[in-house]
């Protein structure tokens, strides 16, 4: 068994330690967070240090925290020549300190505190700075997820961006859907079929293929109908530009 | 029994046509079509028209045709005052020839050629103009679908709207975001569980809840390497527009 200590205390390490209960390659030995009752709901106090120099021994250290932090996280940690990996899509490897093994360890998906996750379907991104070290990443990751990908530094770039757009940006859709909806006392929960349809499209037609309405039609008077009704400039703007990338996209 | 003519041979016609099948309310008698062959693979070639003359009685008549096809074709009908109704989103009631009596039966959905749709959940959007009928749209209706809503024309045009939002636009976010990918050698298929879940988290959080990412945390330095990142002038615009639009929302 791969004894395994996770740092943090958001979102990313709070599904990790759910997760990590039903491993069957790994076992959490230690949580590392600044505020130990932040994880209290979750692990036992001994279990749970906020200090470097009680750090346990192991043979991964994850750190799960806020992308900015990861650089001067890593190089507190009380020792050396250790494997160290990170769950950021947006930092390199070299955001750890080089006194340890460096690795990243980056689950692909979007982690709210109220909604629980199913980790055995999660992508997880692995890369590993001295090849010797992949096999223990992939057996940590085997014992969690069944969807596991070498993905080098500059491929998590573009995946995190990807991310951004299929992720952030499809649900800032839903939201302006909503917003509309509210403002015609129309029921959200309406749209909901709908959001769900568009998603699951995804699984048997390329987006290309499953593109429908206005903007691929090039239906003018549709589209200056929508413009005309959008109160909103930003709205209208995204409308607009949207509706061109669409269109170029399909050229 | 209500009898039933579907005039229109597109994707919505052809879904309805399928729906039909298993409606315990409704009959479908006959099916007009401009090119019957469109039509052979679902109905006996006795239940396919295309010609005026010989459409059949029937209790409603659904058009689900183009847009600008509505007016011309409830104007070519061989009869009046019967029940006529339209499917379209971004239609108002008064396309139809006022000839007839009439109404709109919009099913909130996406269709597409090649993926079936389970019809019992779509959202269908009714609408009429004589009180009298909407008894029978609505019988007509709970036979196809468990979810019914009685809107209004200018509810509609909203609803369409943010139908384009939710449907188009984010599957337009799905194509970036695999255009992305394969620009640098990673399967679509990574981003498949994460598209999943970005709809899956609107059953459990509004759309405002779930939002996470370098917009909404105000993070600039990802959101600056994400725009270098981007090659295309419109993904760069449109990267920019979505950021905004999230950060206002969320002041």
């Amino acid at each position: 068994m791969l004894q395994v200590v996770i740092i943090g205390s958001g979102n990313v390490a709070q599904h990790l330690i759910k997760a990590f209960a039903n491993n069957a390659n790994a076992k959490l030995v230690q949580a590392f967070a600044r505020h130990p009752q932040d994880l209290e709901h979750l692990l036992p106090a001994t279990a749970i240090t906020s200090s470097y120099d009680t750090i346990t021994e192991a043979d991964i250290y994850i750190i799960a925290v806020k992308d900015d932090a990861i650089a001067h996280i890593s190089s507190q940690l009380p020792f050396t020549g250790r494997l160290v990996v990170h769950t950021s899509g947006s930092s390199g490897l070299d955001q750890l300190d080089n006194k340890n093994r460096r690795g990243v360890f980056y689950p692909l998906q979007t982690f709210s505190k109220n909604k629980e996750i199913d980790f055995s379907v999660v992508p997880l991104c692995l890369e590993i700075e001295k090849e010797m070290d992949y096999q223990t990443l992939e057996d940590l990751a085997k014992g969690l997820s069944e969807s596991i990908y070498n993905i080098d530094s500059e491929q998590r770039k573009a995946l995190h961006v990807a991310a951004v757009f299929v992720n952030n940006f499809t649900n800032h859709m839903y939201a302006i859907g909503g917003e509309i909806c509210s403002q015609n006392n129309i029921p959200f929960d309406i749209l909901g079929p709908l959001i769900q349809e568009t998603a699951d499209k995804i699984n048997t037609l390329t987006p290309k293929e499953a593109q429908t309405g206005p903007a691929i039609r090039h239906d003018g008077q549709t589209i200056q109908k929508h413009l005309d009704f959008l109160e909103k400039e930003n709205h209208k703007e995204l409308y607009t530009l949207i509706t061109q990338s669409i269109q170029q996209t399909n050229e």
